[in-house]
């Protein structure tokens, strides 16, 4: 299966079983909701680029769960009286993104819980898990997805959604830290610009996991699935142990 | 004051009190240890470039000390066993980093507990704090940094040391994530080169914080201190409400 | 104002301001929900001595929304389909609470998302706050709880719902640990019987915090409110800094 | 097996295994050091009752070795400054257990960094492993205790030390939030007093896990040894699942 390093294609050498061993993986996607993807003058966090990602997630997902991958949808949500953002310790990037894009006009609405910024874009399958308490940047504080994570007896996450680097970012090294093996799909995250995508997937190649396209890991997991029917075993005690 | 945003230098407008008030403040100083600084063969993860940060960092604490601003320095120790390490969930940089720089000869030594690579190169004087159970990337989990926020009361964290792209980066999001306002001393921190160096601090810039010069922050805190001797309240009820 | 020491009653010495200080307080009430205090056959854990409660608890609730003591309920809810629970890593109680009270018919029930146990029994206002993702005895971990009690500048609690020896005193234990100051009240609380009541509310007041009569925490929230009117400004001080 | 339900001795029956298989399974003492044990006028938080368990926490501990059962040994230290605790936010039971026990002479000194206070009196044994910052009551927030067990591949935990009715109790809360099995060590636990120790035993023996004589659990330990040793394989994979 073939790796970017530092956004250089190449091989993966051995040794990496505890990173793409298909048990105990779980697809975690982050953000895409209408909040980020409404292509309309209200959108109240537009991360337009991640637009793009939409229809590969849902074949991604689709894939994973035919592989008996579980899919956890991850959105942010902040209470409607705005008591745990706008009117509490407001989100840092209300300060300091609109000194780079300028005023963002619906920005109080963001994420505000009961409204439509709220509603996945993605397919949300009725295997699915869905964590609905993020509230920053981060996908793991103060979520329950690593309560989740542990229930479901999860060792192995592979991220995709937006924003790159930010959110993607935040939960790669949240994931790393808590002892997860990450691996996030290139091709399926998106964030504020080219630039930034690119440093964000060489940092995680560096110093947090894997950076692959979605297809070499549908296809690594496959044919492991298809040793696994076949009675090799070498693989499943990887992840029984990892 | 000035502060870079997505690296461009310009004026701070208004509304940022919350960031650069000095009373509430405490400076964070990540792993400027021998292990990352060292510069000798057997430096189990070498850092090179955050040497030359060592003397500004040694002038910025001493001058915020002055200003009875509290420095509080955090370190990587892993257990002498390499129970939480090297023989238990492995640091995941053990696996990528090298797929990028080659063999790290002596990396299993890093952060052992009572080796020298534990050593501090910058000054800690009596006043300060010590963090000392940093495992992996971040400096807040597993350890005990927000505890010692909250008892010091702290509200604002000034972050240098290194490295920039990794673990500078994710003590900027996760000290967001819990509500502390971060500004990151741009000139007193490195990473793992200037690329990744300057697309960090930009990434902060973006959604986490401010970047701003370590003079410039000494500067802004000086003139706070004077007008509180002056008897002038008004950052100082900030401070007690931010 | 008297408390509860070891189950005696005694008048609070000086000293205390950090706990009884009404700005800075929330009251947090813990599962008055239908799951264990409906009094049909099929409730899935009941608490039935808890819905001596329900009308002292709105009372009180009713008082301190009037002191503007803001009010957050806190609930548990698992996800329906049973991944973080039972068909997860099972809850503990699930194992060991039969071994004392005989198998619980519908206990599988409990919690589920969406379903009529997951209800409040308690009134909740437009202004009060909810927490609900509780899902074992903690309030805390893995809920937002504290992150919204540092969003509302929250440093002290005053607890009510049940079970006094389960998540009354894990919540109390938390709540201390993070920092905050915690009161139970005692007539505002239930458990599994009169022995473990008794019990939880002794350990609290050892080694946790006050326990004291809702009534007396309202006469002196409101006398401090009073005081406040009338620009007296102790209290304000030490809320200010506590 | 046999456990104490609600302070009854009784077998324990079927279902239990993810609660007592030997592999999996660490055992985690808290706190049998100077600060609470000495028995001078100068003890600075002192639990005499828990004198008593010292040799057979020793004997514990060595039988449990001879099976491979990791032993840790968590213990209270604050910085010698003062600065997470006397002078922060001070520990809670400073201001409530002197409302009880009266003024307690040398409390200020308890659990500092570098003093007497921190040594263990339990053995200690290279293969032990240390967690020595805890703060508060609870042995995991905001230690690492958590990470390391995660890094153990632990999912059981066996809890002896004192003080039964708050730094045990407290553990066994957390542990068991966290998704460890629980079992307290009946003998080899002591607390405020024999109300307090027998209240908190059937609280945890209610909620959180079992309550076992630890010559019992060691016996069904050694019998899970010599079953594997012998080739049967049953308990052996529910560790490997639970």
């Amino acid at each position: 299966m073939d790796v970017f390093v530092y956004g250089k294609r190449q091989p993966l050498p051995g040794g990496f079983d505890e990173f793409i061993a298909v048990d105990g993986t779980a697809i975690v996607s982050i953000d895409l909701h209408q909040g980020h993807l409404a292509d309309t003058p209200d959108c109240p966090c537009p991360a337009p680029r991640a637009r793009e990602v939409v229809d590969g997630v849902n074949r991604f997902h689709a894939a994973a769960r035919r592989l008996n991958v579980p899919v956890i949808h991850v959105k942010s949500v902040v209470r409607a009286d705005g008591s745990d953002d706008i009117r509490g310790i407001k989100s840092a990037w209300r300060y300091v993104f609109p000194l780079f894009v300028g005023p963002i006009p619906n920005s109080d609405a963001h994420a505000l819980e009961g409204s439509r910024w709220t509603q996945f874009v993605t397919q949300v399958d009725a295997r699915d898990h869905v964590v609905d308490t993020k509230k920053r940047l981060s996908a793991f504080y103060p979520t329950d997805l690593d309560f989740l994570l542990r229930n479901l007896g999860i060792r192995r996450v592979v991220l995709n959604g937006c924003m790159t680097d930010c959110c993607i970012l935040n939960a790669a090294f949240d994931a790393s830290n808590l002892g997860y093996r990450v691996t996030v799909a290139r091709d399926l995250v998106r964030g504020t610009n080219a630039e930034m995508e690119d440093a964000a997937l060489k940092m995680i190649s560096l110093h947090i996991g894997l950076v692959a396209e979605s297809d070499d890991l549908i296809a690594e997991w496959g044919r492991q699935r298809q040793e696994q029917t076949a009675g090799a075993p070498a693989l499943r005690q990887v992840a029984a142990r990892g």
